[in-house]
């Protein structure tokens, strides 16, 4: 599928100009990063899902050092991308913790995190989504992936980005075929049960503050020091999270 | 080594009652806990160790929303120690971000993480420590072992506390000999990119706000919902993350 093709398909399901672009952006940096179960297959995954096309995210309170966001039956890629852009044309005096109730699907949360780095901000982003890896020991799907990212920006212009799924695979690729449902199980193999735990965390951290939907936490912070160049150097050539083609 | 042993060492090596204390029920709680490595073992590492008994952790930025401490030469436990006991004091009415510089050693994370979430607040700490992970691919030691410890109240009185390293073996294991320095490496096996991606995260966010000498990174929040006794009721006696005699 084409970009504008795509484009062409989400403004059919009601979405307007300004939607649909924020979601093709998304969808072509997951491509670009090699991302393709967050890609631009994801519209044809959008046109089976029942979401309000009209719906706009509404910021409910925001105080000094918090804020609190309803999706209010918005796609979550619109909540977060108007969460990003609220926070760059206002930035936090310190930090900002920020919960977003009903915010689902969030896509790459990378891809939203990468964007406070590039503004100069370090952002802490988690999310839910439905219940698919169980206990290591078995049973039920308890939590979902749960992805966390961290990003953090750099005077040389380029951030180092961590995002990381706690399920060994992902959804996307079990929606594309490429993996079997019963692979996605907390990644670690024999220490799986240190990704369920991580798992298991951020579902609760974000259930207790954003509630029994699907919901995001983000924390963003100015940053007092420039950690990344010196980073960088350490690592004398190794790839480093959020470079570009390559995981996590 | 007795509790009562322990706290006449630390006394001879300076600190005062109080100091000793706060230490001896860190160590006790990691003991009970399993966490040896963590337990009342470390006295004797402490005796190896340069530090100024006198010193008092700082509070030096005091804002709704947002706090920084500076460890001033102090050990680590008695910062988070300080942290947790003034945020109790007069917790904050949304959130809050809690910046710790020269924060070191910090012990167990879960167990400042714990004491948040049984006042009643979620908690999300993550503290960084010398170098001791390298890259997957090999190459020099990068990260700390940089855990993240989550911590949510409970209305039935059990918060789900999470608290993971992003080490296959803790450096405690190595220092009481029951894991070989090699075997420090992020977990996960084939899937330790994952790892390490969350390792140089932390490590970069805790930097990039805490500076170059090993710190902390906490956030607080009051919940609004009460999600762990369903979660608890779905995993129908699975053991979770922080329940009695089990790792992570």
């Amino acid at each position: 599928m084409t970009a504008e093709e795509a484009r062409g398909r989400l403004l059919a399901l009601g979405l307007d100009e300004r939607a649909a672009g924020v979601l093709v952006a998304h969808f072509e940096d997951a491509e670009r990063r090699g991302k393709r179960g967050h890609g631009l297959s994801r519209v044809e995954w959008l046109e089976t899902q029942s979401f309000d096309a009209a719906a706009e995210p509404r910021r409910v309170v925001v105080e000094e050092g918090f804020e609190r966001w309803d999706g209010a039956g918005a796609l979550g890629y619109l909540t977060l991308d108007a969460i990003v852009e609220a926070t760059l044309a206002s930035p936090p005096a310190r930090g900002c913790v920020v919960v977003a109730e009903r915010c689902f699907p969030t896509g790459v949360l990378g891809y939203w995190a990468r964007r406070l780095a590039a503004g100069g901000l370090v952002a802490v982003l988690t999310a839910t989504s439905p219940r698919r890896l169980p206990h290591p020991d078995g049973g039920p799907p308890l939590t979902g992936t749960n992805p966390l990212a961290l990003a953090v920006p750099s005077s040389d212009g380029r951030p180092l980005v961590a995002d990381v799924s706690m399920g060994a695979v992902t959804h996307g690729a079990v929606l594309a075929g490429e993996a079997r449902p019963e692979e996605l199980v907390p990644f670690g193999g024999e220490q799986a049960h240190k990704a369920f735990a991580l798992a298991a965390g951020l579902e609760l951290l974000v259930g207790a503050l954003a509630g029994p939907e699907p919901g995001a936490v983000l924390v963003v912070a100015r940053p007092e020091h420039d950690p990344v160049p010196v980073f960088r150097e350490l690592a004398a050539g190794c790839r480093l999270p959020g470079d570009s083609s390559g995981p996590a």
